[in-house]
């Protein structure tokens, strides 16, 4: 295989920018289908896939989730055709025998909720990777964000789920004249080696 | 902006798979620079970027990784042109003041090594997404595990340093014929909601 693009390289990687200004352009449910049928055939450990989306865009819905964001997402959540509570699902093991049936992968994760709850946030991060990723080659921006209070959201959306929040990231399309200058990044020095 | 060609979407993520046998063709310190400074633009928390890499291809490295390594994952490790540790620095807070100018986010990060660890695992695992669709984006083909033994992996390659192996991913240029069936993925109405 060769690389892909520059044009798609640039709108994936260098070119592209977390945003906190939207322009007044809807997001169809059938992109963020299409988002979803994107990112799921990223790579996990024994395909468990625990990563679960709940895409917000009712203003009753969305009302409920800005009391649990920070005060500086508050606005830029606010304004967003729709924001993504980006969640892992802590009892991901019960769809193992189904989406990996080669081993028991179930068994082992069942009788360890600690051992489980580290690979959904690992695994479920991982996937948190694909979905930005996913997003930006369907042509969204992303404004992914930390910033919110973790224990409301769970209360206000997962009170009788399994299902706990990742991280929260706003999905539209995204005003470039309002973006920041870009944070730098380690050197390849800093980050690597090769041995 | 528009979605990105379809032949690219293909390559990063419809057609992608995991390969466990590859082409005897190398993959050069110049593509591994590449990798890095693509993955390295993907958002992070705090632009924490908490992942580091050591792309292991010397015969000497690789015989210290295979002792590592599950039974199962041997052999395509042995074969692979280049294995990559995925790792996460425990003491990334180190560099917010550089990364993250705006306000100190190291002082909270120094001062709570468990919210630490917490945030480098899921930030470094979301940078580990990146990793993978970076490399896929310049024509490698990706072979990452969980299968091995992350003490071992620790004490070989991080006993003086606060990097820990997150997962370990073979690279190269995989052979197509090699592969086996894709697993299934869950549907949109199992993963997602839109409310």
């Amino acid at each position: 295989m060769n690389q892909i693009d520059p044009s798609a390289i640039g709108q994936l990687f260098t070119d592209a920018r977390t945003h906190a200004a939207w322009q007044d352009r809807a997001v169809p449910d059938s992109v963020l289908k299409d988002l979803y049928d994107l990112m799921k055939w990223g790579p996990t450990s024994g395909n468990s896939t625990p990563a679960r989306m709940v895409f917000v865009r009712s203003p009753a819905q969305k009302a409920v989730l800005l009391e649990c964001m920070a005060p500086g997402n508050v606005e830029k959540t606010r304004t967003a055709p729709v924001t993504a509570i980006v969640a892992y699902d802590l009892a991901f093991f019960e769809h193992l025998p189904r989406l990996f049936p080669h081993a028991d992968m179930r068994t082992g994760f069942a009788a360890n909720p600690e051992r489980a709850a580290r690979a959904a946030l690992m695994n479920g991060s991982l996937q948190g990777g694909y979905f930005i990723l996913a997003a930006r080659a369907l042509g969204l921006d992303c404004g992914p964000m930390g910033g919110f209070d973790a224990e409301k959201v769970n209360a206000a959306f997962f009170a009788d789920s399994t299902w706990r929040v990742n991280f929260i990231c706003n999905l539209g399309y995204g005003d470039a004249a309002r973006l920041h200058p870009r944070g730098p990044r380690l050197s390849f020095d800093e980050a690597c080696r090769i041995v």
